[in-house]
C-alpha cells in the first residue's frame, strides 16, 4: 500500500452489528446453534447472501455449496485476494465461531468501496460451507472441495435420517455432480480471520495472533466389547465391564497427550468428546463401549507417535479387563497445515502500522484455511477469546477486539493487492508448484 | 403335607411353553424387551389374565396395578399363600428375569387343580408390577406398594414423555387414589421362583439356591460439572473436563467395591451402568458428565461406609480436575432383607424329598420378595443361569432346571399349607408384629 494511498476504516458498529443478527439466526431451543445444511443455516445464508448483494458483491454458490461474494479488480486475470470462513456453528455453540471471520471479510469489502478503493485484485468474501463436524460425519466440506480434496466417497456418506452429503450439498445450492470445479487455482492469497477459541491471548494482554501453523487433527473411533451382565449377581472380579475399560482408556488418552504436550513437541492435545455405553441401564454391567478420541499436534510425527502408543494402550487396557477391542479406526485425519511466510509477515506489518500487538502462535484448533492452504498462501488471524471459552454459549470477543482484527484484515488485504513482490509467488507447504502456478502467473499486477 | 396325601406333578412342558409364549411378547426390534407400562408389557398381561382364568383362579388387578390371580382356599379367613414374581423386562434383556417365577407360579395353581387338591389356604399367583428399573427412576413398584412403601413422593415422579407414576398405574387398571389398599397384612408365606442371574449354582453343579438373604442396593446418582471448551485449543492443564473426572469415578467405584467384596463383608459389587457426557461431540471437551452408581450389599453397615468413602473419593477427584462435585444424589436406598428361616426350612426339605440337591446362598439381585418380606415372612428359590448372564438375550435355564425349581414350590406350598405348625407365626425380619397378626391369626388351618 502506498503512503499516499486513501485512508480506509472498518466500522465497528456495523460490524458488530452484522455479527450479532447473524449469530440470532439460530436453533431457538438452543442458542447458539445454526448446523450446517439446516433450514436454520439456509435462513442465515439468505441473510449472509443480501448483505453480499448490499455490500455490492456479485453472489455465486460454487459446486461445493460455498456462498462466495466478488469485488471486480482492476487488473486483467489478476488471481483473487480470498478471505472468509464459515457460518455453520456446532451444536450449542457461541456467536463468534466462524461467523466473525465471515462479516470481517464482508466488512472489509464494504470499507473499501466506502473509501472509492479499487483493488486490482478481485477480491471475495467466502463463507465455506460446513466447517464443523456434519451429521455426515466430516467436516470443512467447503474448503476439502476447494483444495480439490471431496471426493466420492465424501459425497456417498449419509447423515442419520438417510441423506447423501451430495443431495445435501444440492440443497444448499451446489452441484455435486461437478464437485470438481470447486476445486481453485486462481486464489493468489488467502486471510481467514477467526477468534482463537483458546486462552493465550486474553491472559497475555496481547490483541492479535498470527497463526503460524494449524494443527493436524486425527479422530479415532474405539470400541471395547465386553459382556452385559446382572450388576448384582456377577462378582467384581468375574466381570467383563466395558464402561471400565472406557474409563481406563479416557485416562490413558489424557496421560498420553500430556506427555506429548509436556515433552516440547508443540501444540498437542487429545479429548474424549464422545463416550457412549450400552445398555446404559443402572443394574447392567455395561457389555459395550464407545469412544471417539481428537487428537491434535502441530506436528506429523508426534500424531503418529501418538497414534501408535494409544493404540498399544488400549490393547493393554483390554487383555487387563477380559474385554476385546472390538475396533480401533481412524475415523479421519489430515496432516499440521503451515502458514504462508508471507502473508504471516503481510498480517504483522499491518498490524504494527494499525497500532496493534501481536503473537506468533500455533492454532489447536482445525480451520477451512488448513484445506485452501493445499491450493494457495493461506494465514490466519486470530482475535481474542473471553476465558479461552468456545463451542459454547459464553463463547465471546469484545467489539473493539473484533474491531482490530478486521481493520488489520482491511490493511493486510490492501498491502497484498499493492505489493511490489507479489504475494502469489511465494510456495506455500503441501501444494506442487503446478496447482500453484495455473491461472495466476499472468495475472498478477 | 401326609404322606397319603394325593400326588401332583409340574407338567414341565406345559411350563415351558408358557414361558416360551410370554417370553415372545417382546419389542420385536430388540429382543427380550417387556419394560413396564409399555404396550408390549400390556399385551403380555393381558395374555397372562387369560392363563390365570384357564387355570381356574379368579382374577383382578390391584390398586398399585399388580397382576393376581387367586384360588380359593377351604378354611374361613385363611392367610395367602402367594407365589410370584414379576413380567417387565431390562431392556435388550433375557427370556426368564422374572416371566419364569409368575409361569411357575402359574403353573403350581394348575397342577394343584390337575390334581384334584385342594388347600385350606388361598393361593395366589402374582405378577407384581414394574420390578426393573422404570422411566419413573423407580424399582419393584408393585411389591414396594404391597410393603406400604409405595409414597405421594413416588407417585408423582415422572417418565422422560412427562405422564406420572400415578398415571401410568392407571392405565394398568390400577387405582393410585388408594394405593394404600395395595398393602398387604393377609399374606401367610410368599415364595418366589428366579433365575440365579449369577454363575454360582452352574459352576458347583447344584440343582437349586434357597435364599438366605436379598442384598440392599443403592443407588448415588453422580454428576461432574466442568467447563465445555474447544478441544483443540485448550491445553491439557487448563481443562476442566468433566469426562475425564467420570472416568476418575467410574474406576474409584470399581476399586473401592473391590475392597468391600475382598474384605470378606459378604456379596458385595458395585457397578456404573449409566454413563452420559455433554455434549458428546468429538471436538469439544465435556463440561458435564452423569453417572449412577449401582451398589449392593449383604451388610448395610458395609453400604453405608461405602458411601461414605465414595462421597470422599469423588470430591477429591473434583478438586484433582477442577470441577465441581454438582450432584451426589441418593436416588434410591433399601436395607438388604433376610429370609424367613421357616420358609427356608420349607424349601430344602420340599428339594430334599423332590430328590434335588440345594445351596443357601445370598441374592445378589433385589427381588419383589425384598418388599414383600417387610409385611410378611417371604423366601426365594433359584434355578441356575447358563454361564451365570441375565439381562441379556443369551439369558438361559433349561426346561428341566425350570420343571425342577417349580415342582420344589409345588411341594413347599403344600408342605405350607399341611405344616402344623402355621409358617406364618414366624416372624419375618423387618416387619412389626401387627402387622404380622392382623387377620391371620383367626384363619391358620
Amino acid at each position: 500500500m502506498n503512503a499516499g494511498a486513501p485512508d480506509a476504516r472498518i466500522d465497528a458498529d456495523r460490524l458488530w452489528g452484522d455479527l450479532m443478527a447473524l449469530a440470532e439466526i439460530t436453533d431457538p431451543q438452543r442458542p447458539y446453534t445454526r448446523r450446517s445444511f439446516s433450514p436454520t443455516f439456509l435462513r442465515g445464508r439468505a441473510w449472509l447472501a443480501d448483505r453480499y448483494r448490499d455490500a455490492g458483491l456479485t453472489v455465486r454458490v460454487d459446486a461445493a455449496g460455498n456462498l462466495i461474494g466478488r469485488r471486480a479488480g482492476s487488473a486483467a486475470d489478476a488471481p483473487a485476494i480470498v478471505v472468509g470462513s464459515h457460518s455453520d456453528s456446532v451444536p450449542g455453540g457461541g456467536r463468534f465461531d466462524g461467523i466473525a471471520g465471515v462479516v470481517a471479510g464482508l466488512e472489509v469489502a464494504r470499507a473499501l468501496a466506502d473509501g472509492g478503493i479499487a483493488l486490482a485484485h478481485p477480491l471475495e468474501v467466502v463463507d465455506f460451507l460446513a466447517e464443523e463436524p456434519s451429521e455426515f460425519g466430516v467436516s470443512c466440506i467447503g474448503s476439502r472441495a476447494v483444495a480439490g480434496l471431496l471426493d466420492a466417497g465424501h459425497l456417498a456418506m449419509t447423515a442419520p435420517g438417510g441423506e447423501t452429503l451430495a443431495q445435501a450439498i444440492e440443497r444448499t445450492g451446489g452441484d455435486p455432480a461437478r464437485i470438481g470445479a470447486a476445486r481453485r487455482a486462481d486464489i493468489g492469497a488467502f486471510l481467514e480471520l477467526h477468534i482463537e477459541q483458546g486462552p493465550v491471548l486474553e491472559a497475555r494482554g496481547i490483541d492479535l495472533g498470527i497463526v503460524t501453523a494449524i494443527v493436524g487433527i486425527t479422530r479415532v473411533e474405539i470400541r471395547f466389547a465386553g459382556e452385559a451382565a446382572h450388576a448384582g449377581t456377577v462378582p467384581m472380579n468375574a466381570r467383563r465391564d466395558a464402561a471400565v475399560a472406557a474409563a481406563e482408556a479416557v485416562l490413558a488418552v489424557r496421560d498420553l497427550a500430556r506427555g506429548f504436550a509436556d515433552r516440547g513437541e508443540g501444540h498437542f492435545v487429545a479429548t474424549c468428546g464422545v463416550c457412549e455405553i450400552l445398555p446404559n441401564a443402572s443394574n447392567v454391567v455395561p457389555g459395550q463401549a464407545r469412544l471417539v478420541v481428537d487428537a491434535r499436534s502441530e506436528r506429523a510425527e508426534a500424531m503418529s507417535a501418538f497414534v501408535a502408543r494409544l493404540e498399544a494402550a488400549l490393547q493393554a487396557i483390554a487383555r487387563g479387563n477380559d474385554v476385546a477391542l472390538a475396533a480401533f479406526r481412524i475415523v479421519s485425519g489430515n496432516d499440521p497445515a503451515a502458514c504462508d511466510a508471507a502473508l504471516q509477515r503481510v498480517l504483522q506489518e499491518s498490524a504494527e502500522r494499525a497500532g496493534y500487538s501481536s503473537l506468533r502462535m500455533a492454532s489447536g484448533a482445525g480451520h477451512d484455511a488448513a484445506y485452501v492452504a493445499h491450493v494457495a498462501p493461506a494465514a490466519m488471524l486470530f482475535v481474542p477469546s473471553r476465558g479461552g471459552r468456545s463451542h459454547c454459549p459464553e463463547e465471546w470477543t469484545g467489539q473493539a477486539e473484533l474491531a482490530a482484527g478486521a481493520q488489520v484484515m482491511l490493511e493486510a488485504v490492501r498491502r497484498i493487492d499493492g505489493a511490489p513482490e507479489p504475494v502469489s509467488r511465494a510456495a506455500p507447504r503441501s501444494v506442487t508448484r503446478n496447482s500453484l502456478r495455473s491461472g495466476r502467473e499472468a495475472g498478477n499486477p
